[in-house]
Order: structure tokens, then C-alpha cells, then sequence
């Protein structure tokens, strides 16, 4: 049987970044003390969420995998705990600019690098300002406990994010998040932003963990205009028939773990049925807008 | 705006058709005395889920849509109240056999049928042994309340089901079932069940429709091994974020309504940027197994 522990850990983030890294390496710390074999942390948690406004210099934030702060320093965790971590980063590659993840091995090293396929825009989400859409196409990962599938953020909200890891092989989904208030929109999207999410879970019979941040951060655009936004964490783990098994509130910093047995999920995924009755050829409408 | 109320409906059913028409009948009257404007009846109301078993004979159940009883009973009556009435059926089309859904518009005439596209197989759901896989693909239909999109049963398990049906315009999902115990898997899916379709409902941010039928059916297969099998209805309707507004439980005969403001909830779904950001040339796994 591979039994494997995972784990979300949630944070808050600031402008002081050396705080953002030692924080999310202490959760990171508690949660490998506690088992986990992989763990989550939040989309882009080096810094605060700064797509909340469109500002030009935030543009120098972005740098090369080489270059970013999160992922060196993440990659000696990963090493020195024998966990896997995948890291959400700002990265820089030529003139473009991608919202990435770095999946880091439990051998500290780099086993490549997913850029986030869908690109949100709307107020305090101006992320088409700052990301080149992914180029990656979606991706799957044979780490040392399990081969994993890593969405970030608003792929979180499509189907075909999900379904296409699901059918490259993945045992478990993972996306870092940075969601919260609606300053503008009359909406509160957390219970949406799970049921989402456990639809995957439950159509794809397969445990499915989100990290979240949390806290209020406030931000000034390049007209001086003024924000702000609380987000609203909740950070969550199913098992695989999309139940949430573990939890945080909408405030605590803090890590969730669960353990799952992949090989039975598996022998459960393959009694469903699901994947042998599919009819792809009767899927064309999904290619088409 | 276009108040539209919709309405799931909730039996048993037995070899005594008479009264599974009438049953069926008697809930779609109250339904459109509440106010319903699109009724919904379980999969294959008009008999017993023969599927349950492989038994010969059954097979002659499969019947032409101008000979069928159960479509040609609710024209006469969807014409009568002015409701839509999608009728799962048996369908005999010349050497073939389909599970079959005709959608009967409010003027009591048929818009088309639509012919389920995922068979599934296992024990006591042998409806591979009935049922040639759909040839017509997904479909939505024009209805004079709303477009809708109507899947059937195991349909509702497979995401691309209902993003078909939303990318091709429809506002509403519809999706009659016939589930119940796993005589042989150690599993209740009835919670499984209902966050798939939940997660279809969040993710296309539309209302979602299911109606299950109830009771408990004994059968006796082409051997004469004898099986029985417990359907747990819990019938239910979801809002645009998937969250479930009205449920019927395990045992009751009775039908559920809500209303919704379609307008309105086109609004939410154009604000929330889903279908603007989707990315169809990374999608080709979809068509893949």
C-alpha cells in the first residue's frame, strides 16, 4: 500500500519578504515534524497579492527560476526535510512574464515547472496586466511519493484543468490560491470556490488540496488610487469522492494534513467506471468556445 | 426578466405501469399547480429499472418515441398545463436500442430526443447490455421557458456532459437518474453523487436539476439469480454556485420547485470571467483516453 500524508499550509503575506519566507518555512517545518510527504503553500506568498492592482514597477517583481528568492530557498527545504514542495512564483522568461509553479522533488531538485493555462481579470484580480497566459499546456508530475497534477489558482475554477491531469495520470491535484473579498461584485465565493473544487475531486475520484492566503492586504495602483482585500483562506483536502476531510477557518495561519492510501483509490477509481465509459469522440464542443 | 420555476419529481416504480404513469402523472399536476414551468421525471420511470439484471425479454421493452406509452401519455399532458416535460424512455430505433430522453415542449409537441452518451456496467446497472452508446451527442433544446441542456443519469458523473451542454448555450441542466445501493462495492455514493453534479452547477454557474426515483426492486435475471437493489432518491435542485436549494430524501414520492432569474444569473456567470478565459487549444487531452 503507498500511504502518503499531504498537507496545505496557509499564510498571510507582506511587504516584508524575508517574514513571507521564514513564516511559510515554519508551517512547511511543522507539517514535515507531522508526516507530510507533500505540501502546499498559498499562490505567490513570497510577496502580498499584488495583481490586486495594475502598477507598473510591480512588473521588476517577476524573475527566472534561476533568479527567484522562494524557489532557492524552498529548495534547500525540500532536501533537508525529504518533502515535496511545489512553489507559486512570479517568473520571468525573455520579454514575458508567467504565473508559475516550480515543482521542487524531495531531493531539493527542480522536476520542471507549470505556468498557470487561465488568466483571470476583474477588479483586484488584474492578472492579465502582469501574466502571459501559460504556455506549458497542463502537467503532471512523477514525484518520490506520488505523481501529482498542480493547477494554480483561477484553473481551479475549470473543469478541463482537472480532467486533463486526471487523464495524464495524476493521483492527487494540488492549486495554490489567492482569493478573497469582491470589493466590487456583491458576491461571497468561498462555498463556490469549494463546491468547484469538489467536483473535480468527485468526478475525478481523486483527493484534491487548495492553500489559500489569508489576511487583509492593502494596495495603491499606479494612479494612486487606493484598495484593499481581505482573503478568506479556508484552505481544504478531500478524499476522493470530493468530501472535505480537513479544513482552516478563514483567518488562522496554519497547516491542514491528511494521509490516503493511493493504491486503494485507485482500485476505487477503476470500479467506477468513470474513465473507461468516457466517449472523447462525442467531446469536440469542449475544443471550441 | 425571465422568472422561470422548475421542478423535480420523485417515485417509486413497479411492474404495475398503469400506476407508474399515473404516479408519475399526479406529481407533474401538483408540480405545475406550484407553479413549475419545466418538470422533471426519473430515468425510465414508465417500468421497473429492468437494467438491474440481464434478462432477455426485457429487451422487447424497447419501443419506437410514436410508440412509446410514457412520451405519447405527457404530450397530452404537458399540452394541457403548458409545461415542459423532458420523458426518459426506452428506445427502440430499428436494430439498435437507446436510453433515450424526448424533450416535450410546453405546447405538448416533441423538440427532439436526446440519447444518453455514457453507458455504464457493473452489477446491477448492466445497462451496456441494453443500451447502444448515444449517437446524437449532447444537446440543448429551445424550450419556451429556457434553453436547457438535459443529460441522463450516468451522464452526470462526466464533466464534459454538462460543459458541452453550457458551451452550446444552455441555461439550466437537467439530469434524470436511476441510482441507488452498490449490492457488491462497499459504498454509499449518495453524497458523491450530488457533489459531481454540484461541481457541474459551480463550474458552468448555472442551476442543476436531478430527479431519482425511490423504493426498493427485486429482479430476476436470465439465469434466475435473484438480485434487489434500494434507489435513494434525494432528488435535488442547486443555484449557480452549486449549492442546493431543495432536496427530497431517501424514501419520499414528492415533488421540489425553485425559481430562478435567468437574466440575472447570466449576468453573474458573464461577470465571473469563466467562459471568457477558458482555453480550448490546451484542451486536446479531453479527446483523449
Amino acid at each position: 500500500m503507498r500511504k502518503i500524508k499531504v498537507a496545505a499550509a496557509q499564510t498571510s503575506c507582506s511587504w516584508d519578504l524575508d517574514e513571507n519566507i521564514s513564516k511559510a518555512e515554519k508551517l512547511v517545518r511543522d507539517a514535515a515534524k507531522s508526516g507530510a510527504n507533500i505540501i502546499l503553500l498559498p499562490e505567490l506568498f513570497e510577496t502580498p497579492y499584488f495583481c490586486q492592482v495594475e502598477k507598473y514597477e510591480y512588473l521588476k517583481l517577476a524573475k527566472t527560476v534561476e533568479e527567484n528568492r522562494a524557489v532557492n530557498h524552498f529548495k534547500a527545504v525540500a532536501k533537508e526535510l525529504g518533502v515535496v514542495l511545489p512553489i507559486s512564483f512570479f517568473e520571468k522568461q525573455n520579454n514575458a512574464a508567467f504565473n508559475s509553479t516550480a515543482i521542487i522533488d524531495a531531493d531539493g531538485k527542480i522536476l520542471g515547472i507549470y505556468r498557470k493555462t487561465h488568466i483571470p481579470c476583474g477588479h483586484c484580480y488584474e492578472e492579465k496586466f502582469y501574466f502571459t497566459p501559460g504556455d506549458t499546456g497542463f502537467k503532471v508530475w512523477n514525484t518520490k511519493y506520488a505523481k501529482i497534477g498542480v493547477g494554480i489558482c483561477w484553473d481551479q475554477w475549470f473543469c478541463e484543468s482537472a480532467r486533463s491531469m486526471a487523464l495524464m495520470g495524476a493521483e492527487i491535484l494540488f492549486y495554490p490560491a489567492a482569493i478573497g473579498s469582491e470589493p466590487v461584485l456583491n458576491t461571497d465565493s468561498r462555498a463556490h470556490w469549494q463546491r468547484v473544487m469538489q467536483g473535480h475531486s468527485a468526478g475525478n475520484i481523486m483527493p484534491l488540496i487548495s492553500s489559500n492566503r489569508v489576511g487583509i492586504e492593502k494596495e495603491q495602483n499606479s494612479f494612486g488610487q487606493i484598495s484593499n482585500m481581505t482573503f478568506y483562506g479556508n484552505s481544504f483536502i478531500t478524499q476522493e469522492t470530493g468530501g472535505i476531510v480537513k479544513q482552516l477557518d478563514g483567518k488562522e495561519e496554519n497547516f491542514i494534513a491528511a494521509e490516503f492510501e493511493l493504491d486503494a483509490i485507485a482500485d476505487f477509481r477503476s470500479s467506477w467506471g468513470i474513465f473507461r465509459d468516457r466517449r472523447p469522440e462525442t467531446y469536440k464542443t469542449i475544443l471550441e468556445h
